[in-house]
């Protein structure tokens, strides 16, 4: 079957002039895209790109690419259950409806991420036996890449969701990077058994006494362990997992700009960082996080995307691309048929929650 | 008063080799140190610096510097309870005894930072109307620094150890390193009011309601805030804090590896490289944690530096030198009376907590 990916057109913070540019260029590439949102606008931006042909099904010639109308907009003001009772013509809302009703496959947006989480859980539902989704970030290394999540779903968590997302980010990591047994942490201020808050030990110990088939446990993680090739996935709640990847994003660029400011400060450097220009452009390419488009919500009924409202054109088409990806490669299935496979983990984390 | 600091000898991963090093360094500028640990061990360490002098007293000729034994010494596996029940004669607890003695104003180890943290409660006492002590660090930016607390004392915090942690910061701030009025912020996964958890919310309340003569609230801040000019400190409980500074520290060692596999690439890069070594090297510095030392720990009622174990002699000598300053500028003093200042603040915090 082949793969259509709604893209709510009205979700980034310069939409809809982003959204169009990434859905021609993904549709160039033969991705079969839906642009959901204000027709006319729509029209007016297709145009832009020379593409005036749209005809009465909302499909444009010679592209796999359509436009189906939605009148609303979501802001990031909407709250969760504003856009789910009120706002349901809104281009968000509409492209989970279109997949749906079988004409899509998955649901990319930049907006309103509180709102895509609620549009996930109501819309598409929860996995059968994951009590909550989470919102995963992959994060490049020499060699392949350390899965993280929840990186913002859940700002408070009980031990059975983060035992879930060990199961989720391990199945991921098999879909998404061919991790065929995911080594799984759960990331805490040290790798001691004392270690660790209340919620880090219960799920410590459920997740070290209940052996899985689809991942190993590796025990407590640090943050060093992002960048090193001992896990593949970390698991932690989505407050700390939030701000574990604000500040890695930010160490990242205060480090640019001071090396940047450094090198100004000699004449000599200024030469050498000329002849560095190619290696800084390759580099800046690796720890870009618009070569990486997007972060998939885990755990709902339906790939579901969430791109950050600043996304370039360039990262809301690696974002499709992702999408396409995702659904080509059954990550929904899979992860449905392995929170099956663990309800006696699950079950087990549970008891040890009451327990203590 | 001339400021004397008792160092534990027998702390770090390479003891004593490495904090003789730091203290004979220490000493020759005129800082005033007491080694303390095996007397025996100690002389013959001191003996390759060529100081073999040691008199009955401990003391060294024509230096600044002497040697306090202590018979014991304390591991990574001690228990923090263990420390202070049955180690008593342990150079780390002794160091403590130095300063109740008057014979010292500052503790500095390398060692056990739990052990630090229980010697610093049960050997100094908290300072009055401070209900947990917190480790603070300060993070390097192109001006200034962001000092961030607490970076792992307390893994589980209350709302009103945030507020506490507010208060101590922004002195910390104003006497190590001169804000007048420090700009504080609470650590948060988004800047807007409804963003954070329980525990961050009734800090934001308590802190927003009650404004501060030694500091200016400025309500949430996100990770990549350390390293802008918008806060001179950032509270967060022990375990984000201590993920947050972890993550911060790999991050920056990931980004230089990742920049020297880059420039390994290309022949021309080498050839820049090598015109940027100094630029590098001055860049390096900056961001080398060697360069600050040690951490304090805030809220007990004495000066007492907890340093890393892989701590390098150049970075117990920074350490020390830091001790001497804390010491010398009365931030034990300064904090005692900011909590008595703050009285109503914290009652009023404790009333948010009880209330929600």
């Amino acid at each position: 079957m082949s793969t259509t990916i709604a893209l709510d057109a009205f979700g980034g913070d310069n939409c809809p002039a982003v959204e169009v540019e990434a859905a021609v260029a993904a549709a160039r590439e033969g991705l079969s895209v839906i642009l959901v949102g204000d027709r006319d606008r729509l029209a007016a931006e297709l145009a832009r790109h020379d593409l005036h042909d749209i005809d009465a099904a909302g499909a444009l010639r010679g592209l796999p690419l359509r436009v189906h109308h939605a009148s609303e907009v979501i802001t990031m003001d909407d709250t969760p259950s504003k856009v789910v009772r009120s706002k349901t013509d809104a281009s968000m809302p509409v492209c989970f409806d279109l997949v749906k009703l079988g004409v899509a496959q998955a649901v990319i947006s930049a907006g309103n991420s509180g709102a895509m989480l609620a549009c996930g859980l109501l819309k598409f539902g929860r996995l059968k036996g994951i009590d909550r989704p989470a919102i995963s970030a992959s994060v490049p290394r020499p060699r392949g890449q350390c899965v993280l999540l929840d990186m913002g779903a859940n700002v408070e968590c009980k031990p059975i969701n983060l035992v879930q997302f060990a199961v989720m980010g391990a199945i991921f990591a098999r879909t998404s990077h061919g991790v065929a047994r995911a080594r799984v942490g759960v990331l805490s201020n040290g790798t001691e058994e004392g270690k660790g808050t209340e919620l880090t030990r219960a799920a410590h110990r459920a997740l070290s006494a209940h052996p899985s088939a689809d991942f190993s446990y590796a025990g407590y993680v640090e943050g060093k362990d992002i960048f090193k090739d001992r896990v593949d996935v970390i698991v932690t709640d989505g407050f700390t997992g939030n701000i574990a990847l604000k500040v890695m994003e930010a160490t990242a660029v205060a480090f640019a700009e001071q090396l940047r400011a450094a090198v100004e400060e000699r004449t000599l450097s200024k030469v050498g960082a000329l002849l560095m220009r190619p290696t800084f452009a390759l580099f800046k390419q690796r720890l870009d996080p618009d070569t990486y488009g997007g972060a998939p919500l885990l755990g709902v009924e339906g790939v579901t995307i969430i791109s950050h409202g600043g996304a370039s054109p360039r990262a809301l088409l690696n974002g499709i691309r992702l999408a396409g990806q995702y659904a080509a490669r059954d990550l929904t299935p899979a992860l449905r048929l392995a929170a099956q496979a663990h309800k006696d983990l699950f079950a087990a984390a549970k008891r040890e929650e009451s327990a203590s």
